[in-house]
């Protein structure tokens, strides 16, 4: 697929987006169903000859399907994992078949709010279904059998997408042979669905939102989007990765008594927030916050997380990192130790880290060669 | 004071609030200056003959004069630091001569936001200059020489409260005795003032807020205002006192799928949020969190904090909680260790606590034992 001297040589280089329809309905955990649907989803890599060498790549709250490359030789950014996807990169190309999809309910491609209605004609728009993790692993196994993946080597996802490997391991034991689940939690706390709260409660109150049917009124409720997101960024960094990039630093040699940016971290978190609002949608925001909150596999198992991990089948890898406190090391222990509890094979990483929940996304050695070491022996057994 | 027998036995009872008229115009930090102001406070106990035995109490971000007792027969809340403050408690009103201010730029009688401008004839709204703790301290100290105090036994704040405290020390050396600093920090983080620039965003880029303007356009900013304190709730508590308190307890048996309050956290949160719009100002509000943006007293001494404290003369408690993620014990360490390296006398108890930074208004028997203790011999020197 690479065909370009101006990538890195690691890199998958050009990739391009495929598409598939769906025509089934899709029954959702809310009681209500998509007539049918379509999932935008990358590969790299190839499958081999008995379809045994497949990884699933399953996205967090802002992410999408194109995990890694480059969509033309202009493009300046790669995927949003391109440090982990690639030949010889931990999740080797070399050696695996990789997948990437958007989630139902994103905003990149995948059906969502921003695509039509078929009943109206219209955009989703607040209309659209609010979708859960289940939900998600129901279209992915759709995902999967189009490719004709009896079986995926492994499914690997970080934090939302760490809870959709959770969810796959619980739901269709039998569909993958390893789970690689990173920066995870089991469910929310109190604290990370007050923060989430908040998040859309500046979305929905932002007088543009106008109740989710903003397309309708030609208009985008960018501050509230821009609110959230400038929030959920304190929570995906560690307090000291914030001081080490930021401190105190002034913007102006003086401090000016007034109510522009004076730090240097607020002028970064406001143009964070501006960022973002070019690029997603607010009602996929919503509901991804949403499906953050309702998971709970344990739920279902009489609140007991061992009886829920008693129905995988899956070997796992469980990695956290020390500045986390989003979803800390001691969520994923609790993982951990349900597997243990449930007689399982697991592994456990804990990485030393500064950055805070951001770290998945960051190529630590550590973290890194867990993760190649790993996927080596996943390989050896393809 | 007390001559009801509905009020508990333990409480300074009604008490009034009471007015300072300053006609000296108070040069600000800023640069500009205030013509003149108003301090609302109040007292409780009684100054013992050689006005030896008084303490000042410092409010922190939303608090204000109103520290103990209750304003009417009918009063259903005590102010705000009664648990602490009353006879037999542990700033006892029966050895305490105790004075509460509100402090300048805050919306609950003393000159601020909401103040009539003497320039305009009208509220002075937006006009209102950034005031900082160094200027609070000044405002103080003419309270001081109204009071005729002119030795405060000791001062006391917790939060920003504290800061004041510090500054005190600094600026007016022997104008106490004993400073009691309680969940402080000596400067914030890029991560404080990154959580206090998404709550001025909020408020700022209300449509009601018209530039803090809005006393003109008959509004008010309800939904950044409420965003604003909706956000600071979650600072305040720690992680697990929320999910002891809320857990991810329904309000409904069933999730429902919508954006309605499905958890009791949301629905706390937005209460919160609503109750503190009907009694808070949000140009206060922001003067507030710049106040504790800017609050950096080690800055005019080359950032050298223990050079800073070297010009105090008082005695040091410095009190930390657990439980605070906010202003955690390492910051109070950070205070405790550059007292230490400047030769002053300091105490330092780290309260094992569950709340969070909200803790400091708890009634916690280590805690009080120790405020108790220390404020027993301080009462003993008066």
């Amino acid at each position: 697929m690479s065909d370009s001297h101006r990538f890195p040589e690691n890199s998958v280089g050009l990739v391009a987006p495929q598409t598939l329809r769906v025509e089934q309905p899709l029954a959702l955990q809310s009681g209500r169903s998509l007539p049918g649907y379509q999932l935008v989803y990358e590969t790299y890599g190839t499958l081999n000859a008995n379809r045994s060498n497949a990884i699933l790549v399953c996205h967090a709250l802002s992410g999408n399907h194109h995990a890694a490359g480059y969509h033309s030789e202009t493009d300046k950014k790669p995927g949003w994992w391109d440090s982990a996807i690639g030949p010889g990169k931990p999740i080797d190309t070399n050696l695996f078949f990789v997948v990437s999809l958007n989630n139902i309910g994103g905003c990149s491609g995948s059906t969502g709010p921003v695509s039509e209605n078929p009943a109206t004609g219209k955009q989703y728009g607040a209309d659209f279904p609010l979708v859960v993790v289940e939900d998600w692993v129901c279209s992915q196994v759709a995902l999967s059998d189009h490719l004709q993946i009896d079986q995926w080597s492994a499914i690997v996802g970080a934090s939302l997408g760490a809870m959709q490997v959770l969810q796959w391991s619980i739901d269709y034991p039998h569909r993958l042979k390893n789970a690689l689940v990173i920066a995870a939690a089991p469910k929310l706390t109190a604290q990370n669905i007050a923060f989430n709260e908040v998040a859309r409660h500046a979305i929905r109150t932002d007088p543009a939102f106008h109740d989710g049917r903003y397309a309708e009124h030609n208009t985008l409720p960018e501050t509230g989007l821009s609110l959230a997101r400038m929030l959920g960024h304190i929570t995906y960094l560690s307090d000291k990765s914030m001081d080490d990039k930021f401190g105190r630093e002034l913007r102006s040699p003086e401090l000016t008594f007034d109510y522009n940016a004076n730090f240097q971290v607020e002028s970064y978190l406001r143009y964070q927030g501006k960022a973002f609002v070019g690029r997603f949608d607010a009602n996929t925001y919503l509901l991804m916050t949403k499906a953050l909150d309702y998971f709970d596999p344990a739920k279902a198992y009489g609140d007991d997380l061992t009886r829920a991990m008693q129905q995988a089948s899956a070997k796992f890898l469980v990695v956290s990192f020390s500045s986390d406190w989003r979803f800390s090391p001691a969520r994923s222990r609790e993982i951990v130790h349900a597997l243990i509890a449930a007689g399982k094979h697991v592994s456990y990483a804990e990485i030393q880290s500064d950055l805070g929940h951001d770290d998945f996304l960051m190529p630590i050695p550590q973290y890194f060669s867990v993760l190649t070491e790993y996927l080596r022996r996943v390989a050896e057994q393809c």
